[in-house]
């Protein structure tokens, strides 16, 4: 990969795993990180996860080979306008946003002309969040989609894939929209769910979380990530999120008939069709 | 604790699990246990969790200072009628059922003048099943419910807690109606959603599933739990499930609605309290 210097805007929980990662698996590259606060700056320093930090944001932005915006996608637009003048044609420009549509608008609007923007979203992270919690093996066997606009260009779109092959991640190239379908139904939905489990409870009986087990501990595990990074994820995402949980909404309400009815024969054809999907997919507990 | 002699009835993941636990915890106790099968009673020898084991419930059962219950809920009234004449004034009887008020009303209404019987239900079990899973340490933290009837005797209910603290588990002792109750909120409608979960991923984007990350490994895992056993315990429990459904999709609604109408720092809200919550149970997976 012809990378010489990359770097990373905004060094959380992600960005500061991709310096960890870039770091690792990217010997001799130069990662240049912006953060929004001195602290962040020397934060990454003190952890190893850049050559040079600093809050000037053109200033980290100018020269690198690429640039991944790390940040929140309500703060990408305003970033990207500021270093829009200190980017050059070659300059390869990603995200690592959890919602592909507006963001690939905005970015890929502003950088039209000035650099080569192609949208990413490797699906890594956890509940934590900030560097502290970075790891260098973050990426290690996530998904990482890769969403070009129509008319990108093929080397710049194998360039950003072989990028997040580096980075350990399986890749898969998609177009924006659908990629913002799919997480609605198999990330943004789930997170909703777990929040709503464990509000229903706080609801309807709040002493039986005292008697919670592993079963509710793993299924409302994602209610504890950030709420104001999942808020705009929701937003971001709303028309395929409204659609996914109308949708779950209509399961419920089906298997409730089924209740209704004392349909065992259903019911268990449902859960064991559930059953059998979910045993075709890794478990990450065993 | 005064047992000198414990009957297992049906040697699965809990039953199996339980005569394992006892061996380790209750030195001296003679454990029996009964199978349906010549092969089942078997393998619980060869597992070291049986000092007899048969498939002739009434031998088993007859002289055992305690009996425990650990088929389906289903199958439980049946065998209770094998045994009822081969049981003492003394003898304690529970059972492991994951719905207390139907267990409890059949078989405390077969035992009733014969013998000293009182529901309980370790929160213990995971997506597996039968003996091969079995581990003596399976009740080691968990919760497990004690729902004695109105008017059981005192050293009776204090006798079946004593035995599960010994299992090492922690011991509410609750009514079987408040039990349902907090179990359908806090277990089965968990369950519940992760196949929903898996099924709405099915019908709506099959090809989301993919790219699920680990936050949809973790929310749907219970989903590969046994069907046939869980269609049984929602339909034992049924309307308290249905109540706690309809709690889930008035709560759905209401977020899908917030939504509509953008409504960031309601949507904020809702996930940040849950997040709280969900914060102050401890996680499994760290």
């Amino acid at each position: 990969m012809p990378f010489s210097s990359i770097a990373i805007l905004s060094p959380g929980l992600l960005g500061g795993s991709l310096a960890l990662a870039v770091r690792q698996r990217m010997p001799g590259v130069r990662i240049r990180v912006w953060a929004r606060s001195e602290k962040g700056a020397q934060t990454a320093l003190a952890r190893g996860a850049a050559d040079i930090a600093g809050t000037d944001v053109e200033e980290i932005a100018r020269g690198a080979d690429l640039i991944v915006f790390c940040m929140p996608i309500g703060a990408m637009p305003g970033v990207a306008e500021r270093i829009a003048a200190v980017v050059g044609p070659e300059t390869l420009i990603t995200d690592v946003g959890s919602v592909k549509e507006p963001v690939v608008e905005k970015l890929g609007a502003i950088f039209r002309g000035r650099a080569q923007f192609i949208g990413s979203h490797p699906m890594a992270g956890s509940e934590q969040t900030g560097i502290d919690a970075a790891r260098a093996d973050l990426f290690e066997g996530a998904v990482a989609f890769v969403t070009p606009e129509q008319g990108a260009r093929r080397e710049t779109v194998s360039a950003m894939a072989s990028f997040w092959e580096t980075m350990g991640c399986r890749v898969s190239i998609t177009n924006p929209r659908a990629h913002d379908d799919a997480v609605a139904v198999v990330s943004h939905l789930p997170h909703l769910a777990a929040a709503v489990l464990v509000q229903t409870a706080m609801q309807e009986n709040p002493a039986s979380l005292e008697w919670r087990g592993n079963g509710f501990l793993d299924t409302t595990r994602v209610a504890s990530g950030p709420a104001p990074m999942w808020t705009e994820i929701l937003l971001q995402n709303r028309e395929p999120v409204k659609k996914a949980i109308h949708a779950m909404i209509e399961n419920l309400a089906a298997v409730s008939k089924l209740l209704d009815a004392a349909d065992a024969e259903q019911i268990e054809h449902y859960l064991a069709g559930a059953g059998e999907t979910r045993n075709r997919l890794k478990s990450k507990c065993p």
